[in-house]
């Protein structure tokens, strides 16, 4: 099997659209654009011994490199429309590429996006997705745009891949299914992004992404008894200390963090049960130009990680 | 210097265009799309010891990681806009960066191209580039629609990336610019786009893209002597069948294959002035359903290398 039967065999399997003028299998792919709204590009590559490692199922691969950029768009509030994959693979080998394209265009119809095009190379394994969606200018959120007194709102909980990929072997099997088959929040993006100041997704843990929406003498309170813990997490990790790490400073939970002014806060019931999620307030947003966590007892802890940097030591 | 560090010494040197909402630095980008104009859109990786090898300058790495996006844009007829570049680095060399950047960011700045996001990893090393262009839905060229009677139009000149590859250290200066330095041929694109068939870009070899091309019972005859060579190929590689497997079957000159009418194919050398590059009719399209390679006495040619495949031994 070459390169041209790989690509046919993802080609037979790639969703359709209307929007979708000319699909896999040209020199580029053709899409119709929605009038009137902006385009929102996105770009994650997964990594062996990086981002997975090599005893992970290729359908999670597949559905990890989906919801990596997924979570990207949801937290700009944007609607994923069209993907695009590079893959780079050691040999050609299609029972593995049958199942990483199983979690991968599973992900994909799930959440309404249509693969157009991509390329194959043979090397080390790397999966490069591009993904490409949608939304009206004026509901789009970024990362700056906080303001003192905003408060800090998280979706979901936090923690549980981080602490499946510190437990390793020993961790239970539903912290693991949040490291291997994370959910982007589309829908409370969509939901926070015409409400909040500011949004971003914490793919490399709480406080280094919170230290993203920081600008000016922007700074934080984060009270770490407020973090939502899962049941799994609260059963698997019962040293709170050990918990909290994990919690602020663990990454791939892909929940999203948002800047919202009170008055949207004090309706978090109501956007958490039209989101589908928990949104849960962990703080707020002030102006002393630093990040401050504490315990319950208002006391500040300063020794934990500070997330996740591809480069560092 | 970690991982957002290598972001910001990027995000210094990409440009800007009043299309650009939002540009590196955020979850991701935002582009306002030109109304009524389509999208079109490709991705290509290149991946070490494959596309490139490790003596390359980085410079000139990063022009071709450009480059060879830009050739499947220009076999669309479309203008392209924006980047997405998925970088996947083996370690922290700001000087190795700084390098591909001069080659990539300067290959865009070129061609109107603005870099909007990406991303980094460590792992070996892999460039991913997504590349987002437009053009008017009627003026795309695709593979499919030669016909019989088309004829087969080439630009520029064909095997010199080849010749360089195979020459290795022997190959002289000029032949390496073009595997180190191919230029997409974007003017062409444009201008064949509106008059051709059908159309692609030769990455893979003249034989293997112009397969591409055939659907039912499409076939082809390749005047082998009309096949156009630089100077600097007829200097380096005196022996006219070496010389010819290199023109039919060697790939990376990132020329464009077009089938033109027969009407369009007689304005030729107007087409060439407008494109600023040569173009040359080297055969035509009929209803056989093979391609025939033919020498200058009218023989078939049957032994001629087949392209390129990424899986194949």
């Amino acid at each position: 099997m070459g390169e041209f039967d790989l690509i046919e065999r993802i080609r037979r399997r790639a969703g359709a659209s209307d929007s979708v003028v000319l699909g896999i299998g040209d020199d580029a792919a053709v899409i119709r654009p929605t009038p009137g709204m902006a385009l929102v590009a996105t770009t994650d590559a997964l990594v062996l011994d990086r981002h997975f490692t090599a005893d992970w199922a290729p359908a999670d691969i597949g559905h990890l490199a989906m919801h990596a950029n997924l979570s990207d768009l949801a937290a700009m509030g944007a609607n994923p429309r069209w993907a695009l994959l590079a893959l780079t693979l050691p040999k050609d080998d299609p029972g593995w590429l049958d199942g990483f394209l199983d979690g991968f265009l599973g992900a994909a119809e799930a959440t309404g996006v249509v693969l157009v095009g991509g390329n194959i190379s043979s090397g080390p394994l790397n999966i490069a997705v591009e993904l490409l969606g949608e939304a009206a200018p004026e509901k789009i959120a970024t990362r700056r745009g906080a303001q003192p007194g905003d408060r800090l709102v998280v979706t979901g909980t936090l923690g549980d891949a981080a602490a499946a990929l510190d437990l390793g072997r020993d961790a239970p099997e539903a912290l693991i299914a949040r490291l291997h088959r994370p959910q982007a929040r589309l829908q409370a993006g969509r939901i926070l992004a015409t409400r909040a100041h500011a949004l971003i997704d914490i793919s490399d843990g709480l406080l280094a992404d919170l230290g993203h929406l920081l600008h000016d003498d922007l700074g934080a309170e984060v009270r770490l008894d407020d973090l939502p813990a899962s049941n799994a997490l609260q059963a698997a990790v019962a040293e709170p200390m050990q918990r909290r790490r994990y919690q602020a400073g663990g990454g791939n939970d892909y929940e999203l963090l948002a800047a919202l002014p009170p008055e949207a806060a004090r309706e978090l019931d109501r956007l958490a049960v039209s989101a589908g999620v928990a949104m849960t307030e962990i703080g707020h947003f002030n102006d002393s130009g630093r990040v401050r966590c504490l315990d319950a007892d208002g006391d500040e802890l300063a020794d934990l990680a500070p997330g996740w940097d591809h480069f560092s030591p």
